[in-house]
């Protein structure tokens, strides 16, 4: 079961401010990676410790900090510590249960968001959190896991593919987003196939199983809907020049990722309306066999259960039962049974039970 | 099964503006045909390739370029470069999955839209996209197979009816997506007979095949919807002013083809809540027949079980059962029995179950 | 059943201000009247032709033509060339399957509505579309077949009761939509009055009559919501101040217009809660009258099947059958039938279930 | 069943303005009371005629005329002409279906709301509907019947409670509409008592009738929506200082009854939910309980149909069956018996059915 | 069950500012506590009375005053005398029944919020009403019960904890604020680990009283929606810069109030769509057993009804049946009733009962 809310969030009423790591240690230790890019070149410093790092002073330089694995509060406040971050913002790195949303503050944009990822051995979506910086020449990244996501970004930094290396850092962190965005929609079209096979399977052989994975594919369509829709409040304030660190030039791309969001929640309402369709479907085939089943039954009962009354009849032992002497008695009762059989099948015909 | 999310989506990552055909190549080859008109006459260039394109430079003369096959990704790039379209455009273009919407570029305005047409082979609706690039003095529209769609405009264009010669490129726009609107209207209709024809058959003979024709037409009904609804926004924002190449004089059919958007969103609703209403009458009338098979179980099973019982005492070989010496015992057996069936019939009467 | 969308609406692609009419021809032929009035008096003229027409010119005198009968579209042409009006109104009037709107031309405004009427023949209700269009000095209608529900303005004029006369003529635009939507409570207490009849008939004796007709009700709900949701936009834009044809001093009565659209949206949203609430309450009904005729069958079952058993036990004819021979072995297997059905039921008292 | 709509709405097209009354009369004869007050002290004239009656000239007394019995329009029609009301109002006033809203005019607001109340005779909610015109310097209430929501105003009147012989007339309008918006608390507390009780006894013994009194809660939730939710908007108005007959020093006294209503909505919303919650719970458990009564059925029919048919069996009567012969033939038969019964009751001990 | 209005509210129609209290009594006497503080220092001055306040005049001390009990109308009314608080805000203080809102007043904002509890006793959240005030240099807090919610917030301010004791008073109302908002996390991680519990249970052993519970958590949902949606439109009001008493640096810090309250209304909207999932898959699941249970039942009656009837037939005591005679016949019989079972079970091989 996805979970929908953290566990052990025990910080009430403590300070904001306050560091504390909330979620799942997923890593063993933190490790940091710095890609330094300028138009021309491009070099990673991997393995880095938080105080190797500081603000890029050079404009033409420009740093994406990797930070992978936030269990450890001390990495996370020596960061924070040397790039001016607020403390409300280390304290919402730290907390893995947050709400995706976009915050300004004065020399940087704080977004939140989530990676998905199917989990093979689970049947479930799990999500992860990001936390990613914007400032002035430098973008860092906080993850909870290695994962292969922004693999292709690096790739493109590295081998200066597109505009990557030409623009401004907000447009990085537009590419980072929509990596993450793109992962989305593997996820939904994961889940569209599961729905097909399963849709499938209803039609050929509606097994009582068929109802256990609607209700768990409706439960990941509810848990899917609460990653991705806050993302559309915090991609549209990114289209309208709101904020100074998103150039004009780029906020193309990131009305692009709100169109991918939007197409993204289209998408899962649609599967939750299409599996509401199929549990309906489901339980009126289940009645229909039911029905079925019944009336099988009550044919049967009720052609064999008079003429067995009148066998009974005739079992009887009374010492003066004149048919029983009648020499064409027995033919007779045969006669009356097979005719009450044809009468009761006649009436079921023509209520069409037949 | 109509397919809400396109397969193959394995962009994930890669730089925006990378050129990637998503979808099926439903097309061998590629083909470009040329309008070229102005308020006089009109002539069609057709089996151009791209490098014979260019913007018209004449302001009189007025280009529709109409290319059908969007698998070629050389040939949406070669005509990009000449018509100075941003590679999100022509990402846009090849990615046939896209939600129906309206984007605003320095020099023109992209519309994407879907075409509808219903599959008689598969009794289904199927859509296809196009892309219609709408710039001073042209309108491209990127396809991705033959269709007939169209084909009144060009006739149009051809004879000179109405306006469309003698007005600006963006009512040549108007023309098509009007002219894309009005199938969508042949697509509801068909909708409306279909959900008719069901409606008879569930009033006279409710067989379990007309569940599955429900719960197709639901699913046809909420693949429209996410296919209709978001034009409306599209639509709504070009009656509005807000765009220098909507003519302020062609405005006005804009805001008409917005009112056929609304209608047919209406129209879809109600569809829906009419198979919802339909599917639960179906379902009610399939509780209704149960409870008349289990009555009729019931009434058969009550009457006859206990005086088969009495048959059945009377059919012990006790040797000292006094009544079975009595002459008048069978009859009196009869009497029991038959008075029973009298009691029990009467009680049913009673209970209006009969 | 009522349709949703109109049949034949054959004109994709077609230039717009291609006049076809679209809809049955309720009528053999076209009937045109004019109202001429001034505050002082007014006159009728009957069976006019188009060519008859023409805008008044004296700013006193105001016009009001009423043209029944829309199938002609050359009729439609005509006054439509006299007065002035865009094609796109005319493709307009001629297509009786509108949704209700206001829209703004150079020097008219044109308003299309509903007439609701209920046929008492199908026990349904069905609607006509109205055009009205107000211009400067004038008003045309154009209604499909002649109807009764502008009568009493046609009198009011006639008798000058009220401030028809004193008024312009946006006041008698006014008098005409005030009509229809007043036919609309009719149908609407009409529909009350059914849903009454059809509740009390649910707690009587819920026949399986009644799932129809609550489900035929709930189709009308949706067809009303159809009609008159769209009339909350038509007449909210009235009351705004936003059209220079509506007088600062009349617009209090369109916006007395407008509330009794609210009041009938509302009245039709409880309409739907209430059906909805019905069809429950008969489902329910219905599974509650299955399970009474269970257990009346399970009672009567479970009670006779044991001791029946026992009765066929002794009625074996095995030569060695020591209880046969007892002399109150009859007496005590009655004993023994008699107290398995006295613990039965016991049984059943316990579990409630007599 | 409380009406939805009021019949005899029979005044389809006539003049607005038209004074007729509808509705049903509820009073013999009309009562009209004049509490005349200023800072200092306050008395009231009963028993007026509508003649006696006239705008107050003294900027400092205030009058609040109290009209109860709106059946007489030539009464209502008088004190139009006295205070110069405008003949919708007139018209609104008369028409007792109307729904809660707020309206301007030239130098008076107009309000109209519902007075709710509990009916104990028939167990359901009733309402009234009260007119409210707020002029300079004067309030005038016009109400169906005479009731006591009204009398403690009066005494804050007379014994110069609180602020309100201290303000100026709109603190007055205030004052009544909160005393009857005061008396919904009652009636939404009344209500939720009902639905307690009612869940109770679904726990306790869910019998047919607790099904019926659900659907009455329901539709009575359904009504007071309809009664609470347009005051939702009449009051919102009030607070924004859009009419400059509210003084602002008032307003926030509006703003306090604008959250009363939000939180009757609330309430009103939340009971519906619950209604639905226990409709569901009813419906299951009748499902249940019907389980429950098949199991018994299926267990005792099945354990006892194939021995009863070995019973049978034995019981023939043919000459040769060597089975009858053998000595220990009953006893064996006996064990067959016997042991077909145990391997049954294990089959169901094993499917949890027992 | 938790209670959505208050009872005893009865007072209607008292003058607005009348000061009754509205709710239980809680506490047996009201407990005074002043926290004064610096940015340097703290002291707590426990046990005061209502005269001993008063508001602070030095600009750099700050007071905040925790009233602990509101059953005494007399000690509301002395604080509100002395802080220049306005009636209507007593009586909202005094009445535990309100809605969560804030509202601006000359010198002070009063805020109304609720706190959430999780009683170990009845398994049910139960709610308790904190009124805040707002003024400059001081808060008073209004509780009805004594609670450790604002304890973290004391000791904060007593070791002078983060900003607290730096920042001016609007940062203490917005700890205390947060303090409530953190408890509901806690409350909402509750109800998130008794949805699993029960979502277990209902895979492996679905009982009736899974039912019930699944009733009991959807009703919470509704309560805490109830209290929580409000929350939202009262913080959003304050993050942005409408008030003059929230400094803008401390914006941010509601901000943040604000989205934990959007996170938290989306979990309890899944928590709520999850337990619809839930109560279908139980009534599916409920379904499939019965279907189950009839299966069985009818193909056991199936299989035995027919032959029994055979094995009646050859059980009457015809003088003449001369089956009977047939040496073979006992064996022929036998032969018959196998093979018609034998025909049974295959057909229900084939239609896949078995």
């Amino acid at each position: 079961m996805p979970q929908f809310i953290h566990k052990g969030r025990k910080r009430a009423g403590s300070s904001p401010g306050t560091l504390i790591h909330i979620g799942e240690a997923k890593m063993d230790s933190v490790s940091i990676t710095a890609i330094v890019y300028t138009a021309e070149n491009a070099e990673a410093h991997p393995r880095l410790r938080a105080e190797d790092l500081r603000p890029p002073d050079d404009p033409h330089r420009r740093v994406w900090i990797d930070v992978v694995g936030i269990h450890d509060t001390s990495t996370v406040e020596a960061i924070g510590t040397r790039f001016d971050i607020h403390p409300l913002t280390l304290e919402d790195i730290l907390d893995t249960g947050h709400r995706p949303k976009t915050e300004e503050f004065d020399d940087y944009l704080y977004f939140v968001f989530k990676m998905l990822r199917f989990d093979e051995m689970t049947h479930s979506v799990v999500s992860e959190q990001v936390s990613l910086i914007l400032g002035n020449g430098f973008v860092i990244t906080f993850q909870e896991v290695h994962g292969d996501v922004f693999t292709p970004v690096r790739e493109r930094l590295a081998k200066a593919k597109g505009l990557i290396r030409k623009r401004s850092s907000d447009y990085l962190a537009y590419a980072l987003i929509d990596a993450a965005v793109d992962q989305y929609f593997n996820i939904m079209e994961k889940m569209g196939e599961r729905i097909e096979v399963l849709e499938e399977e209803l039609t050929d052989h509606p097994e009582a199983d068929v109802l256990r994975r609607i209700h768990h594919l409706k439960r990941e369509a509810i848990y899917l809907r609460k990653r991705i829709w806050p993302m559309r409040d915090m991609l549209s304030r990114l289209t309208k020049g709101e904020f100074d660190l998103i150039q004009e030039e780029n906020r193309i791309y990131f009305a692009d990722v709100y169109d991918h969001i939007a197409q993204l929640i289209d998408t899962n309402e649609s599967y939750r309306d299409v599996l509401t369709g199929m549990l309906d479907l489901y339980m009126t085939t289940v009645s229909n066999r039911m029905n079925q089943v019944m009336k099988v039954l009550t044919i049967v009962a009720t052609i064999f259960i008079p003429i067995t009354f009148i066998a009974g009849v005739y079992g009887m032992n009374f010492k003066h039962m004149p048919e029983l002497e009648w020499p064409w008695g027995y033919g007779a009762v045969w006669g009356v049974m097979v005719g009450i059989a044809m009468v009761m099948i006649i009436i079921f015909k023509r209520n069409r039970w037949l």
